[in-house]
């Protein structure tokens, strides 16, 4: 069953609108609402004593629509009491200032009394509905991540220390406390790296302590949330639990770690909002977010919130083009979303979020949004159940690694340089050629893919290296950039040439490098025919300048004192290859040598498409169903290999097919 | 009497310069000091000891030159000591950080300690100069209006809000306070807005508790005010109160509400300063503060701080040019000013306003400033008394609402949108043609207009819904713009389609919305000829998509999902017309409208002037002053209907009149 | 003897490479080490427990090669225990919030019980160090400066302002407290300048106190560093003591004043780092900084840090090209200095300077860096005792000014305006021309210079402007630029017509001034043949209106209300001439000048050079090193006067020299 749906806030609206509401949901196509996510005011008014019947009463109505419910816990915003009760449970910013009442999100993830409320709801609601006939699973908390610096982050932090060093010898061994003298003498020392350390940006902070304090940070959310995991396994064995995470973008917390404890992770899908106030929407972004989110836990996942309007806080976002938001909904079908529910069902009259637009207007008309998904509900309702549990398969993987990340937020390198941005010019190379690709951690399972990018592993463990050398000896084909294998897990500086542990397989070491200005950048001459024929990618940001063994030349710079030095290399190793891209070009770069290293790895793509279209497979074992997505506001013709079959209409489409502005097709052999 | 003085501090200078400078200053005409301001430090030396002898001596040389006084307050600079006794009375900003010692401005008008202090240097005051020959009035404090958000305001604007609202039930309801679990179960849990609570930008606060709060502090400093005019109603009847405002640009305080209590309202005008740090001057924008300043009360009004030389803090401005000093005076009593007061007699030679430039330089020499002041003091010497108490008549209103404008700060709805930039697009299409136009309050008498402006009137009260609708149906024309009747005066948005209330009186209803980004905009079509022939005026920064009623159409979208949709429409209602702009225009627009729109009202221009030159009328009964005002530094070519009198030298002027640069000609028929 | 070394941290390193190290450094040529800067964790691991058994091993390692050793007083990065001990000890900022442990320079310098853990351990080392073979000096603490504005450093403000004024009547009335009414009737009201005292940079703080508070902290950290020097004068009166300063650039201390107590002054001298992310280095910026810390004590200096490789905290900065690190070394000494010391070693593999690169690499190899030191070592064993204690003479001197620059600190003036930019602007006109300039103090002996460059002297002292009124008197040229005399000492802008003390010997008389916008520049027209034919300089910035007594006009503006007026000035005055320049120029108008300056006081250059070539001079006695410099990375031909030696070589050079990229050559005739 194809779950659809919408995010739905009954306490908002008067009850005798309820029933109207539950036959508009039901007249979309909706089988499934996300309630109760922000209600602890209501589920809880005052410590102790719960109200359920409004909820009850809610679901009541919904559920006779044929609607099923996943309920939020409702941590991610205390009512005020709550913050009364615990005026030290304010979460504190990096500057060192406390956050302030007036939002949500305000919580100190591990203040002691702030969880025992969060159980205290928690063990409440799910005793109320663990045998709840329309209940099917629970959403934690929402949107987990913000980091803490408060004394009581601070405390837990050097206990988190002691545990995992034993000694101060250990930790200020591991963190090469002895610069600038900060050698620990009592756990009590230990800071919180605030951003008062160092005012003026003049230095950062140790950058052992740093890369600690965020993973420590990460884990003491998973720890939050696996107070309510528990408790909810407990009581409700038979309901699933996920939380709605943000995408590829959002960095403070590790999000393998995350979604280990739930049963699929879900994620919230805005496209065009207020911090991206512009016409233009990149579908490659989307499509890396999905591919992340896919990849947390090799599966399909849903899509908790998928924009149904303008976004916008104090600012009103541009409004969704006709068409648009099914085409976003559908590409994040054709990416592994087995769910995709709508944020939110009606626009807000209240709150801070009256212009984050609902599908219905905020006097409950049924506008020009409402239709469209409507229309997309009919659809999905008669070919929801081909779709649902088909799988993404690919053949090519991107390594995302948070110590990576996390090390690159306390020392960017280079101004221009942004982890996620390098990932994303990455893969937007292959999601061009419509070739699926699997983000994955560091322990994935290699041998499942042809192709391995790596991109700046920054911080590599001896075991990821390992693993690494072992797929390209096994025959794989891994692609490595620079500021790789700089760090070793302490994030200490390797005491061995770079690419360090990857030095090997590459068959190459940088002698030195340059840091280039934000502007500067040079061409590259390839050597090779056939990989970049007529076109001039350049180095841009960052050049490694090497010393290569048996590898072999593939481009060469041209500017500099290293002009003529290697600056991209491809090493047999094994019955595999490595590739050593020496800089950090722009995307062109990428574009260029993906079609090479497609062909090196033995990867073919789907289907050649015009700019804007979009070609994604999902498989129900041998049967394949592919989704042409238009995302242009023009008229797109593609060629497919052969005439196929419309699974919406069940007729035939012929292999010359004319996709209409924003089109979407789903086909099948 | 016209009044011309300055603003002189004789605290600052040697007792043997007094003289001196009252002597100089009688030979510049001046008739009127203001005295006294900050004197706090030597009004009240140590709590409770009083000392006026110096002032009275400092008044005794200045009334044997003919000068009279008025006296402010000082209680916008506290001396050391009162913030010593009372270190909780500094001003907390939104950032929750207090206020240092150092400047001005620095106190919590909340706070009682400091209340008190304010009513003991009043009382004193007011008791010794009651009835002094040489006072004739009372300015209070100085420049009021930045927020507090101390923990005395918070405390205080929880006892507004229970006066306000009685039960908290009747607050969460208004607020929508369920919204993100927000409902308050006692009244000590309701925060100041604090920036900290959303540290990143991601969501405004509550915007019915933002707005409450806004109001709140403008409350507290009418509150405060009143306390001093309190007790100086009652010991010195005979003088007149008044407050040195701050023009258009000043948006933290309802100006209406603090001119209530006064008996006329000032204001400084600054128009090459620090913040404007620009050669050019833009003479709407001083004529648009004039406009709101004189429509306070609508009446008449001072200028109790006229620029006299270059200003700046850190920073020394442009130097104002030959001619501009006596010019920007001019305009200030061309647009209703009853009173000149030039800030600063000499330009101080220590504190921090140093370079704060007055007539006099910093070593007393009287240079091309003062000179061409002096000019100025003796032509109204001649003809001042025929101008004092002539007033300004206006057929046009602006509608300038505090409630929206105070919305507009928790919910910009569009980055490129400013409520009082809005104000000075329509103001200056009417200035451009010399339109007299009054700025006025909701509760205005708007049958006193033929045309009625209600720009974004985004909060809209169902009071003020009705009398617009009354206007139009007696007649009137009215003008609303986007973003008009969309909140309730809870700040929640309305249950109904916009423009809300005004949807009946417009014929349309809005059927979505698109929010362009930054530097996207599109022409605009029209369908009458007659209004915007040749040009094409743009929609920018937002446009309703409208369904209309019986509405004409005036105009249409030429680009997007709503090309060919109306932009602009005009209702028959009544004995009047509606215009709906959907979108805003730059200032083009408007200026292309307010010819139409003009012809629509009947209203008729005064004299059609090249660009640069203003032409404003003030009336004593049935006669008329007219200032012709040349802005620019050239020559400029004016044609008068017939020829007329120059009130200054009492000689006849040619219907074809040249102005020199910088001339002001003061015309009589 | 020429020092020729390396700062080095023996305690980040296994002891078991030491010697290795050691031997390394031999064969670079190196003779002197740097140790313990920051060493303190490791020196006094717990309170008054010492440990200096690992320094012993580590120097007599390097000792044994034949290194010497200036040790540094640890202080500026306190370890845990001691903040742990004084957790009020944290400097707090402008802004009023403390700096938090994590980075390095966190110590407020009044704190007492800080400044008594600085001597504890201060007298240690210094005991134990006295008589050891190896160590040569004292390096206190490192790169002193941060202002505090801690509760601690308000108290002492008080203290010193009631030394400095003895009652609070003379202080009231130095800095004007009357306005505003802040007159203090307590010592305990004055506050610390405090940002947060003006918020929206609405007004500075009172200019008397902030004057008079910048003042202070210099002051203060002059007397922390004066007890650690009692210290060591005491206990190794055989060493010399010196101190690391930052430059030209650095502008929170008066460096006059740290410098008095030292032996001699040291600098750190980087090109090309995070905070000057670009490719291009001006090499007159460095000159510049040579040549005010040359002028600090009027004697040679050392460069303590000496760039030696990319610098970097976050980011890393461009790699330093081939040539340029011993290029920039060898600037140094061409300027004065006696000793390179370059930073650091090897690159750190720990800590906050991971990035900031030494010689060597982070795994210990000996790449391009080294090998390019080794070879300038190589060079200098040969000719460094002719080099060390030789002088640069010069008969240009530039005045540097603390006060005023403090007081430029407060009030900018002009947006545009930077002191340090507009020293540098006349700076570059002579550098250029390969003439020698000392930057001396307003108490320098004038007498031994023709020329004197007196760059807006804002704050002058009735003394400085005697002395300069003489010196013209005498036969001297004196350079005077706009804002010069504005101020007396108490940073109240003097009761006279500017500039002030110097307008008589100058000649003229400031009528008044403009402030111009960013952007708006005016050509001047010149009227004296030769000065300034066929190119035209603009005024920018700001210009002075003037009224010429018998001063001669050399240029007049030509536009404005004061097109016509005089803008810059010549005036003979006794047996000298004072030069009056009106208004800023940019570089362009200071490099027109120059010649005719050097013209009129008599001074001759030494050779010309094509762009980007540097000539300087070290005498020793009658004989002269000429250093050659091509900053370029081209090829450059000079034409010497005649035929000299190359000192390193001993080989005779043609007077027509070709110059490679970046070499550097030393002639003697």
């Amino acid at each position: 069953m194809f779950r659809f749906g919408v995010d739905y806030y009954p306490e908002h609206w008067p009850e005798e609108r309820w029933e109207t509401d539950a036959r508009l949901m039901q007249e979309a196509g909706f089988n499934t609402v996300r309630l109760a996510e922000f209600a602890w005011s209501r589920l809880e008014p005052s410590p102790g004593r719960f109200d359920f019947d409004w909820l009850d009463r809610a679901i009541a109505i919904l559920h006779a629509r044929g609607l099923q419910v996943v309920l939020g816990t409702p941590t991610a915003s205390p009512p005020p009491w709550v913050m009364a009760m615990h005026p030290d449970a304010f979460r504190v910013m990096e500057s060192g200032l406390p956050v302030s009442y007036g939002n949500r999100r305000n919580y100190c993830p591990t203040h002691a009394g702030y969880r025992e409320r969060s159980r205290i709801v928690t063990q409440a609601m799910a005793e109320h509905y663990a045998d709840h006939p329309a209940v099917i699973g629970w959403q934690t908390d929402n949107e987990f991540g913000d980091r803490c610096y408060c004394r009581h982050c601070q405390a837990a932090f050097q206990s988190w220390l002691q545990h995992k060093y034993s000694s101060l010898d250990a930790l200020n061994a591991a963190w090469g406390a002895i610069f600038w003298s900060h050698v620990y003498t009592a756990w009590s020392q230990i800071p919180a790296p605030l951003a008062t350390a160092a005012p003026f940006g003049d230095g950062s902070h140790n950058p052992g302590l740093a890369l600690d304090y965020y993973r420590f940070m990460s884990d003491q959310y998973v720890a939050f949330q696996h107070e309510q995991i528990e408790i909810l396994r407990r009581e409700c064995p038979a309901h699933f639990i996920t939380h709605n995470l943000m995408g590829a973008g959002y960095d403070r917390l590790d999000y393998f770690d995350l979604a280990a404890d739930l049963d699929f992770v879900s994620w919230d899908n805005y496209r065009r909002m207020q911090w991206t106030f512009r016409p233009e929407v990149n579908p490659s972004e989307a499509a890396l977010s999905h591919a992340v989110m896919r990849g947390l836990k090799q599966k399909n996942f849903w899509v908790m919130e998928q924009q149904a309007g303008s976004g916008g806080w104090q600012i009103v976002s541009v409004a969704p083009r006709p068409g648009e938001l099914q085409l976003w909904a559908h590409q994040s079908i054709a990416h592994g979303a087995d769910a995709i529910i709508f944020f939110r069902w009606r626009t807000a009259r209240f709150g801070a979020e009256q212009y984050w637009h609902g599908l219905l207007e905020h006097d409950g008309r049924t506008g020009r949004r409402y239709q469209e998904i409507k229309r997309m509900g009919a659809e999905l309702a008669r070919v929801g159940a081909q779709i649902a549990g088909s799988e993404v398969r690919a053949e090519v993987a991107i390594l995302l690694d948070y110590d990576s990340r996390f090390a690159f937020q306390i020392q960017a390198n280079n101004p221009a340089f942004h982890y996620t941005a390098h990932l994303h010019d990455i893969y937007q190379a292959f999601h061009a050629r419509n070739v699926a690709v699997d983000v994955v951690a560091g322990d994935a399972d290699f041998s499942r893919y042809k192709l391995l990018v790596a991109p700046a592993l920054y911080v590599l463990s001896e075991t990821t290296a390992r693993r690494i050398e072992q797929f390209v000896e096994a025959g794989g084909v891994v692609l490595v950039t620079p500021r790789t294998g700089v760090k070793d897990e302490t994030n200490t500086v390797v005491n061995m040439p770079l690419p360090g542990l990857l030095a090997r397989v590459c068959g190459v070491e940088v002698e030195e490098y340059d840091s280039l200005p934000e502007g500067v950048s040079q061409p590259l001459a390839f050597e090779q025919p056939g990989i970049c024929d007529g076109a001039s990618p350049h180095a841009r940001i960052w050049c490694d300048i090497l010393r290569t063994g048996d590898a072999q030349v593939i481009a060469r710079y041209t500017q500099e004192y290293y002009a003529g030095t290697p600056a991209i290399t491809a090493n047999r190793y094994g019955a595999g290859h490595a590739v050593y891209a020496a800089t950090f070009g722009d995307a062109s770069l990428y574009t260029m040598l993906a079609p090479w290293l497609l062909k090196l790895a033995g990867v073919e793509g789907t289907l050649t498409t015009p700019v804007g279209v979009e070609c994604c497979v999902r498989w129900q074992g041998e049967r394949a169903i592919w989704f042409l997505l238009n995302h242009t506001a023009e008229e797109r013709h593609v060629t497919l290999p052969a005439p196929m079959v419309d699974i919406v209409s069940g007729q035939q489409v012929d292999a010359a097919v004319i996709l209409r502005p924003r089109q979407v097709l789903m086909l099948t052999t």
